[in-house]
């Protein structure tokens, strides 16, 4: 029994002459998308692929990207999905590390596969999205008309492998966080019944890489008979277009998509009225943003929090929590990450793994179906990270009485100046406050009489102006003093993922390397 | 890990100090709820109750139902619900079948409990909610007085028992489906994600006997958030004066309830606007009924099928597909049962276990987490219903090119009549088009020259008078001739079961027996 082939191909026959996906132009009906996915499945197949082995995936949002991952589930294959900004050299090390047997990839990395192929030691097959002359790889339609579109359905147990899903990699080389088809199926429960409620009336809007969490919403709307809209590269105004012309119910954005939105001055002249769910995830948001957004779009915000260890959503803020004229404690939840989601247990706690008392920090622990099983051959790593089946996060956060988690930032971001611990993410929010501030990075530099000591890098309003020592006293009115930054840069942008995450070790890369030019 | 415990005391953590549960005038918070259900669950284990032993209920619908339902819960006890209309004698058999150790049961049953007490083989603990004088018993609200409320949480894995649940047993003794903890946290998601869409601001008004299926979906509100309000005793006026009192969004009824409160005279005087989802379930839904209670409530309506044996829901007809004036295949699907849920597969198919092609009647079949291991004690008996994985239901339907399920009967109901097989329910949606009557069943009667006979017993409206030729002659201008009944009775009412369903084997009991007043 392979449950999610099952669903996928069900919702193949239920919903079949209705509009499945829609990218630009093209759009494909359920019936399509299921049968152009047994293709690919029966391709792979024909070719020799097995059960159980790891099909890596470098494509930007498109059709295909649906279609392969569909294929993976119904053939029982592992989806390795690459992010599409690294480098070939973490590609590389990906796809050994993982041993994958076939990579399937866009036109658009043609030029970097052929730089790294030769390194590639496990991939047998290589296939190629969209045209383009890479003779090494059979091309995808190719592939596909070759075969039946009959229904193709491999028994996985709940157990196999269901993905490899490499992290950022804050330390050392990224680490392969395995998850199962269990994890699958109850990621996918708490989409539909927290995350997202979908209903076949829905029409999703996928703008952020498909490769990460925002990718994870595309299967819970194809089985519930919704669509699914790709967008392969995301600006406020594309964004707009979309939600406007496909009446778009339902997203998934990070934080800095959502302030671009709010930066947009176009903004207002779309009719975006039919949104009534937008996801927020990935990374923070400033609480000055969010009460922003709630007054541009209304009641339709929705947080959730996750990691590739253990996938979206574990904690969720519904819109009942999002509300900007309420008590004293409604208004504090703002900041709050929210609270478990349905079959997943979440618990903050001390260096001795013992709940810590509502107000004090700790680190969030997690267990639930949806947890890994463990990182792509690396036992240590494993043990380091799962402990009596309790997931370590590495996030710092507290808890209030009533479960609600405030996550105060990542434990390795924390700043320690004058033996005094600084997180980040408090003196972030402070600068969000201020009105010519878009987006704020904190991060900890080295100092001599300190050890370390805190800087910022903003990236401001272009019509406004205000100065380092402006801003630095904002913050002393704002924040303990031993907090406030000694020192302010201002840039044009911050260096992100391609999920938008912020990059604080690379910020501190550049930082250090102007600040330290011969260093 | 106890998930289900687990959750239930994460929601008196959670929701603390809000209104859990409503009876008339009592009101008790999610933290009592969850406090005085550890209090039962130790006082239970203090008397020696071990995990996995059957603990009987023979309760109207009352708080305390609900505590002892949570209370077996978190200590690994099994549910052995006792519907609140049987006989003595069924009540011992299936007290004795089941081997309980335990039976908690209300004041009002005392009288009944006496009776059978010396047969009760097993029972080594009776429990009496409410105020009376049965020596043999202990008093339930002495047993909580004497405990901790702390939390209580004995370990069970999935595939332990949750609850031994006798059905009707059209014929011999009736048999126990047991259901694991697997198939509850099964229903429990697919309630969440299709059927009821809780969130925390709902209020569910619980009027079906807690030992039936209604009573499966209090777990799934209390676990979100949202209140339920108990109704001992269904009226039209209760039902209305309960739903206008406390706002009540969600209810789930069965059809005579519905037809009840189609009606009652004073419907209009309540404001009922509150109500957002109304399930009807238990049994067959006349297309005619369903109508009206469109017109009168609006889009409110969710239709889902299951069984003792494949606990709720197993197919589920969405708000989406309740339209009154779409087009032909749309409104034919007011017909229809609905679809599989969330993780469960349902197929009709012929004696050789063949998928039937649409419009063909077959049997209808069911696997899933949700359905049940097997029969207590009767392995014959399971043997023949679940075969290679898959329940098979006895009951007979058709399936559209898109998946519906349309229920043409159960097999048993059929009828024979001069070769002809008569399906009872396509002639009851006839005699419900009618105008003067209010409810109507076909049965079968013997025939000497047909083998059977068609033969339907009707309930009229007061006001209004049709003969039984009449009423014949409309049949005939309906369906096809062999099909109309031969003979029609009319009642002041039908015998129903305690959750609504019209008993046929009793009415063919009943009818037989003026029938034939000497045999």
């Amino acid at each position: 029994m392979n449950k999610l082939a099952y669903m996928i191909n069900r919702a193949g026959r239920y919903y079949a002459k209705q509009t499945a996906v829609v990218l630009g132009d093209r759009r494909l009906t359920f019936a399509e998308v299921d049968g152009r996915s047994n293709q690919l499945a029966r391709a792979l197949i024909q070719l020799g692929v097995a059960k159980g082995e790891r099909v890596a995936i470098l494509l930007y949002n498109c059709l295909e990207y649906i279609e392969t991952d569909f294929a993976l589930i119904k053939a029982g294959f592992v989806r390795l999905p690459l992010s599409p900004r690294l480098s070939p050299g973490e590609y590389s090390y990906m796809i050994n590390n993982a041993e994958a047997s076939t990579l399937v990839f866009g036109r658009e990395f043609t030029g970097i596969i052929e730089q790294i192929k030769g390194e590639l030691e496990t991939v047998k097959h290589f296939v190629l999205v969209g045209e383009g002359d890479a003779c090494f790889a059979h091309p995808y339609d190719g592939l596909l008309s070759a075969q039946s579109a009959s229904s193709v359905c491999v028994d996985v147990c709940d157990d196999d492998p269901y993905q490899v899903l490499y992290t950022s990699g804050t330390t050392g080389w990224p680490k392969g966080a395995v998850t199962t088809f269990r994890s699958r199926l109850s990621t996918l429960a708490t989409v539909l019944i927290e995350e997202m409620r979908v209903t076949r009336n829905d029409v999703m809007l996928s703008v952020a890489p498909l490769a990460h969490g925002g990718g994870t919403k595309i299967l819970p709307h194809f089985v519930r008979g919704a669509v699914n809209v790709l967008l392969p590269k995301y600006s406020p105004e594309s964004f707009c277009r979309t939600v406007e012309k496909e009446r778009v119910t339902t997203t998934w954005l990070v934080p800095t998509m959502i302030i671009m939105l709010l930066e947009y001055p176009d903004l207002k002249k779309f009719d975006l009225s039919s949104l009534k769910t937008v996801v927020y995830a990935a990374s923070p948001m400033p609480v000055a943003t969010l009460r922003r957004a709630l007054e541009t779009f209304g009641n339709i915000f929705v947080q959730v929090y996750g990691l590739s260890e253990a996938p979206n959503p574990d904690l969720l803020l519904p819109k009942e929590d999002h509300i900007l004229d309420g008590t004293e404690q409604q208004l504090r939840r703002l900041q709050s990450a929210g609270r478990e989601v349905f079959g997943v247990r979440v618990r903050v706690v001390d260096a001795a793994g013992k709940d810590v008392p509502p107000g004090d920090i700790g680190e969030i622990i997690i267990t639930g179906d949806n947890i890994m099983t463990g990182y792509w051959k690396m036992l240590e790593a494993t043990a380091e990270n799962i402990r009596e089946g309790w997931l370590y996060t590495g996030d710092m956060a507290t808890v209030d009485e009533d479960g609600y988690v405030y996550i105060v930032d990542r434990r390795k971001d924390m700043i320690i100046s004058g033996g005094f611990n600084i997180y980040p993410r408090e003196v972030e929010e402070v600068l969000h406050r201020h009105l010519a501030v878009v987006e704020a990075a904190v991060i900890g530099v080295p100092d001599e009489l300190w050890g370390e000591s805190v800087k910022a890098v903003v990236v401001c309003r272009p019509e406004t102006k205000v100065s380092e020592d402006e801003l630095i006293a904002f913050c002393q009115a704002n924040l303990a003093s031993y907090k406030k930054p000694k020192s302010i840069e201002f840039v044009k942008e911050l260096p992100k993922s391609a999920n938008g995450k912020i990059l604080k070790r690379e910020l501190k890369k550049k930082v250090l390397g102007r600040l330290r030019p011969h260093g």
